[in-house]
C-alpha cells in the first residue's frame, strides 16, 4: 500500500485542481502594514482551525462535501517587495481564471487584493468590486508609496474608474477619502445598508467581490491589526454574503485576519465558518444557474 | 480561638450541606475534547474570579446571602477513562438528589452531563431535558467512541427516548445530526425561540437543565474550545434562563467555560454572573413553589 | 536646523497649552483597585494606540486638526498612597480650570475622579455629575477604607448631596447600594435610558461628566478589571456621549482601561475612538456655544 | 457521612494549626508597587499550581507528607492602605510566634516583609536579616513616600540597625542605594558568594530570612515585576536556601511571584518547588536541632 | 501542468516513504495528561514552525537535504480512549520497522511512547530503552488508571524487565518511584552524567530512546505541561543525544512539547532544532554504519 | 509658568541634541521579516519599559545621569519600501555623524544595520563591522529579493570587502553562508570566543557594533522573531560589549527585539539594561579617551 505525504487543506476542499468550481490559495503577505503585522499568518491558521469547524452549513442547508474545491495552499512571496508579490499573486489569479475557474484568495493585507483584480480587469471589460471594509483604502499614498493596504481600492479605481465600485460598512478614513468617494464610488458608512441596490445597479456584469473581515465588530472580530469599533454582525454578514453570492461572482477574497491577535481563536473559528459559507453560496448559486 | 483551614467556595456559596437545598460540585474533565482541552479549569476559575462580582442581583433583585448553598468542591477524576469519570459524577449526584437536593455540577466538558441524567433517570420516570448549546452533540459515535462529547445528547436520549429532550440554539453538527433532531428531539436553531412552547409542553414534568455555555456569541463568551458565531445574547440568556428556573428543575449544570482561552477574565465573570442568576432563580421559584 | 525631542501625545492633540482649550492628562493609579489592577497603563497605551485611529470622523464630520488640545502627559503619582495622589490630581484640575480650559483626565482606577470632582465643586455651586459606569461606586467604605474606587461617588456624593448625581448603565453593587441610590442619586440600571431627561433636569448647570468605561458591554470592551456582561453597546455611547456634550461641560474623564487584559488591542483603540469622539463632540459644542 | 468544605491549601501542608510547627499564610498586596503589579495573586496560583509537583524531594530525601504544615490561607488587606494592610500582617505574625510556630509568609510586594520583621524584633533582640534580592531595596523613600516595596529593607534597618542585614545578589538600586549599604549593611552584588561567611557571623542569633524571587534569573524566573537580567540559577539558590535554613530560623518570606506575567506558569512552579524545598529544609533542620 | 495540493512537513523531510530511511509521525494525544493538556498540538505547532530553522546544521556539518525521510502526518486517533488510541499508533510502529526503517514518533505526552516500545519489543528480543526525562514515570497507576503519562515507564518495564531501562535527568516523582528505580531500573538523577556507562553497558543491542523535552529546563522549554526547574540545557542534550544516536537505534520518539504555553515560540523552535539534529545524527551514524 | 509637552525618551537619555556625544534613533521597520515580524515595535516598548531600570550600573560604577545622551525619537519609515527607509536611515546617520556626534539605532529587522553603515564606510575607509547574532545573514538573496535581513551582512561585505567583517556567537545560517564566511570574514561560530584576537586584528581602525540581540540564548531573551536555543548568556555578552566599547566606535546599532513574543517583558528589560551598559562604556571610554 503505497503511502501518501500529509496533505493540508481547508476542512472538506480536498479535490484534484481538475475536477474543482473554485481555487483557494493564500497570500501570506503583509509587508506594508502600518499599524501591527501578522495577516501573514491567516491562511495557514485558517487551514489549522477549519478542523474546528463541521462541513455542513445548517444557515444553507448544504454541505462542503458536495462540492468540488482544490487548495492549492500558499504562494512563497518576497516580503518587502510589494511589487514582485502582486505580480506572482496576479500570475496565480489569471491562470485559475483561465481554466473557468473561481479563485478565492486569502490574505494576507489588503494589498493583495490589486493583484487578482488586475487579472480580473484584463479578462472582463465591464468588472464591478463590491467591497466590505471598515476602512475606506483610498488613499493616493501612505507615506509616499502607492503599492500600500491603505491605497488598494484607489489603485483598484485606477485601473476600472468611476462608477464599478461600491463600499459598505466604512468607518475610517482621512477626510480626504471620504471626499474621494463622495465623487468616484459608491460608498456606504457604518453598514450594510443599500446592498441590494448595489445588486440591482450592478445586474449581471461580473464582480469581484473583497471582503476585509475588519468589516466586522471587532467584538466577534478582535483578530485583526486595526480595530474599529461599530461594526456589523456576523449574522448580518452571512446573510449579506448570500446576497452577493447571486451576482455574478468571477473572483474573491477575504482578508486581513491576524490570528494572533485573537488568542481564543473566535476570530479565526469565525473566518472559517464564513469560508465555509460564502464557498457554499456562491458554488450553490452557480450550480443553480447551470 | 481555634483556627479554620482556607475554604474555597464559589461566592456567597459557604452553608453547610445539611442545610443546603442545592449542592455545587465541580468536573473537571476534558479527557474526550477533540479540539481544544482546557474546560477541566471552569470550576477552579470559576470560584477564584466569583469574588469579582457581588452576591446581589440587580436583575432579580435576589441576594446569594439569603439562600442556602453548598460547595463541595471537585471530584478528583481519572483523566483518560470517560467511563469511570461518568461513574463517580453519576455517584455524586445520586447522592445529592436522595438527599433531596438539587445538584449543580460545574464541567468541565459536556460528556459529563451525562452522569447526572443517568441519576436522576432513575429517580424520575418522566424526566425531560432543557438543552442550551451551539452543537447538537447528536453523532452516534466520535472516532468510533460512543463517550464522546459530541454524543452526549444522543447518549441522553438513549435512556429517554423520544420527545423528552428540548434543544435550543444549536448552529453546528454534521448533517446526520440534524437528520436524527428532526425525528427525535425538539430543536431550535441559531436562537432560543420556541422556549415558552416548550416550557409549556414540559408542564410539571422534572427537568434537567444543561448549560452549554458554548451558545452564547463568541464575542460576549470567547472562552470556549469551539467557539461558533451566531450565538445569542448575555441578557437573552439569562431572561431565558429565569424562564427555564420557572419549571421543576430536579438537577442542572453548566458547562464548556474553558477559562484560558479568554485571557481578559470576561468569560470566566460572565459564567460567574450566569451562575449566581440561575442559582437565584431556581431557588426563588422552588421557594415560591413551598 | 535645531533638534526637538520626542514628544508623545494623543494622535492630533499637539497644539500648545495657550492656544487649547482642553487639556489632556494622564492620571496612571490604580492602588486601591481590589480585583485586578492595570488601569495604571491606560493613558500610556493610549497615546500609543491612538496612531491606528485617524484624527477624522465620519460620524460628526470633523477632524481634530481643526481643534486645539494640549497633551500635558501623566502625572507621577506616588502608588500606595491615594489622599496624596488626590491631592496632587486636584491641583492640576485646578491650574487648568483655573486658566479657563476644559480638564480631561485619563485613568486609572475610578477613584482619581474625587480630584477634578473636589476642584470643580470649589468652582462650581451647582456642579452635577453625569455618571456612565457598570458598578455604582457607591459603597460607604471597602474594607474599612473610604477612598476606593468602590466608594468614589459616594464621596462626590458627600460633596454635592441630593438630586446632583446622575447614574446610568449600572448593573453590579452591594443591596445597599442599590438602596442608597434609591434615595439620594438618579439611577438608571443596565442601559442609557433616560439621560434626555436628566439632561433635561440639569439644564444650563455646570456638568463634570465621568465616564467609566465598563458600562460598555466585555465583549467590546473586555479589557478592563471588573469585566460586567449585559452592558452598552459602542453605537449607543457614542451616541449618549455626543448627547452629554450638549450640556455645560466643565470637566470630565475616562477611566478603567485596562489594556492588559485585552492582547487584541481592541479595547484600547475603542477608547481612543471614544475619546477623539468625547473631544469633537465637546469642542464642537463649544465653537457652537461661542 | 457529614460532608466537609472544599479546603484549599499548598500541597501536603494540610495538618490543623495545632499540630504543625510552621504555619503558612498569604499577603496578597501589591499597592505600593510602582511599575507593574501583580503579584497579589501569587498565594493563590501558588496553592493551585502546587498540585503540579510531588510532596517528596529527591534533592533532600524529604517528604512534606512527614511534617506537620498549617496552611491559614490569606488575609483579606486593604487595598491601598499601606499601614493598615501592615498592621493586619503584623498580628498575624505575632499571633503565630506567639504559639511558638514559624510564620511563613507569601507576598506580595516585598513592603509586606516589614510586617513580620516587626514582629519579630519584638521579640528577638538580636534579630538578624539575611535577604536575596535583585534590587537593595533601601531608598529612603520612593515618590516621598516611606512604606513602599524599595525602601523596605531600609525601614528594616531602620529597627535593627547597623551589622545585622546581610543582602545577596543585589544587582539593581540608586548610586545612593548602593552607597547605604556600604556603611549599613553586609551586600555582596550579583550572586550568592559570601553567603557561608554571612552565616558563620551570625551564629546562632535569631534569623528572619527574606527570599524576594528576583534575586532568580528571569530566564529561569520571569513572572516578576521587575526582571533583572544576570541572577542566580535555581539549582545555587536551592543549595543556598538549604545553607541558610542550618542558621536559627524564626520566620520567612517568599515574594515577588506575579503570575500572570509567566504564562508558561514555569515561574509558579519553581516558586512552588522552592517553598517545598524551604519548607523541608527549614523543618528537618528544626527536627535535628530537637 | 499538474497542479500538486498542499503538503505539510517538517521542513527538509519530503522525501518519498519507499525512498526514506526514517519517517516521521505525529501521536496528537493528550487524554490522560493529569496537570495542563496542549502536547495534541506539537506535532502541526513543529511542522509550522520548523520553517523557521534551516535545514543545515553547524554543530554537525550536516544537512537535512542529503538524508531521505518521510514525514507521514498526524494520526487521528480517539481522545479519551487510551487503549485503542496506543493499539493504532502500535499498528504504525510496526508497518514502518516491518518495512526497514526508523519510526520517529512526535508526541503528544508521553504514554504514546508505550506504543512503539510495544511494537519494537516484539521484534527485538534483547531491547533497551534510554530515556531522557524530568520525571520518573514509574507510578504503578494513576488514580487508578495504568494506562497513564506517569506510568508509561512502568509499564514499559512490565514488558521489559530489570535492567534493560536507562533513565536520566530524572528530579520529580513519588518517593515510591524512587524506591522502584533502585531496584529495576538504571536511573541518573538531576543530569546526564552516567551516558557513557550506560551506552558501553548497552553495546549493540537495539536501542529505543525516549526524549522527554521537560527533561530540558523550563528556562529553555517553558513550554510544557509540567515544567520542573533544574534541568539541563539544550548544548548538553544536544551533546548527550550525538552520543546516544551512535547506539544501535532502532526508533525514538520526542514528546511533551506542549506550545501554546510557551507564546515566545521559543520552545517549538528549540523542538525543531533537535529534531534536526536527532535525525542527522541518528542517520549520519546509520550511514557511516553502511 | 509655560506647559511643556510629554517628552518620551529612554531613562536618563534627556539632554539637547546640541550638548549631546551620542544620539539614539530608532528605526521601526520590519517588513522583509520573513517569519515572525513585530520588531517595528521595539524602539517604543523600550522607552517605555526603561522606567523600570535605573540609571546607575552597578557593574561599571557609572550614572546615565553624568554623561549626556539625545534621543531624537523614531523615524517614520514607509513599511513595504526596504530601499527607501535605508535612504531615510542613511541620512539620519550621516547627519549625526557629521555633526561628529555617535548614532545609536534601534532597529528594528536587521536589514537598518545597512544604512549606518553605508553612511559611515564614506566617512571611514578602513571601517570594521564587529557582528553578533545567532544567524549568518550572509545569503546572496532571499526569494530573490536583495535588500533582506537575511543578507544585511553580505550588502555590508559588499561594501567593506574582506577581512573587515567580524562575526561571533553564529549558530544558523544556509551551508553557503558558512561557506562564504570561510573565505570573507572572520566568524566565530556558537560563541564569543576569539573576540579578544579579534580586537587586537581591528586595533584602532573606526568600528561599527551592530548587536543582533538574538545572539542571546532564548531562554534570556526569547523576545525576537527567530530564537535559536545555545546563544550566549547576558553575563558573557555584557563583558563582551564593555570589552568591544573600548575599540574605536563610531556608530552602533542594537536590533531584533520583537517585545510582543515575551510578555513577561524579560526580554525588553534585558534590552533596556544592556542598551544602559553599552552607552555607558561607550561614553566612559571615549571620555577617558579624550
Amino acid at each position: 500500500m503505497p503511502r501518501e505525504r500529509n496533505v493540508h487543506t481547508f476542512i472538506g476542499c480536498d479535490s484534484t485542481y481538475e475536477e474543482s468550481q473554485l481555487v483557494i490559495y493564500g497570500a501570506p503577505f503583509d509587508s506594508t502594514t502600518s499599524f501591527r503585522p501578522g495577516t501573514r499568518f491567516a491562511s495557514a491558521a485558517m487551514r489549522n482551525e477549519s478542523f474546528g469547524i463541521e462541513t455542513f452549513s445548517p444557515y444553507q442547508e448544504l454541505d462542503l462535501e458536495d462540492f468540488a474545491v482544490f487548495d492549492a495552499g500558499d504562494l512563497e512571496l518576497p516580503f518587502g517587495s510589494p511589487a514582485r508579490a502582486l505580480e506572482q499573486l496576479e500570475q496565480e489569479a489569471e491562470s485559475i481564471l483561465s481554466d473557468g475557474k473561481i479563485p478565492l484568495m486569502i490574505g494576507g493585507e489588503h494589498l493583495v487584493t490589486l493583484a487578482p483584480v488586475r487579472a480580473a480587469a484584463k479578462r472582463y471589460k465591464d468588472l464591478c468590486i463590491i467591497h466590505f471594509d471598515a476602512h475606506a483604502d483610498l488613499r493616493e499614498n501612505y507615506l509616499g508609496e502607492e503599492l500600500s493596504h491603505a491605497s488598494v481600492i484607489r489603485r483598484c479605481h485606477d485601473i476600472l474608474g468611476d462608477g464599478r465600485i461600491f463600499q459598505f460598512g466604512i468607518r475610517s478614513g482621512e477626510r480626504a477619502e471620504f471626499a474621494f468617494a463622495a465623487s468616484h464610488t459608491t460608498m456606504n458608512r457604518f453598514n450594510l445598508n443599500g446592498l441590494d441596490e448595489a445588486i440591482r445597479v450592478i445586474g449581471d456584469r461580473p464582480v469581484y467581490f473583497t471582503l476585509d473581515l475588519d468589516v466586522l465588530d471587532p467584538s466577534e472580530f478582535p483578530g485583526t491589526g486595526t480595530p474599529e469599533a461599530g461594526g456589523v454582525r456576523f449574522t448580518e454578514l452571512l446573510d449579506a454574503i448570500i446576497r452577493v453570492s447571486r451576482t455574478n461572482i468571477i473572483g474573491l477574497d477575504i482578508n486581513e485576519l491576524s490570528p494572533h491577535y485573537d488568542q481564543s481563536g473566535a476570530s479565526t473559528a469565525l473566518a472559517c465558518k464564513l469560508l465555509r459559507e460564502t464557498i457554499l453560496a456562491v458554488l450553490n448559486n452557480r450550480k443553480k444557474a447551470n
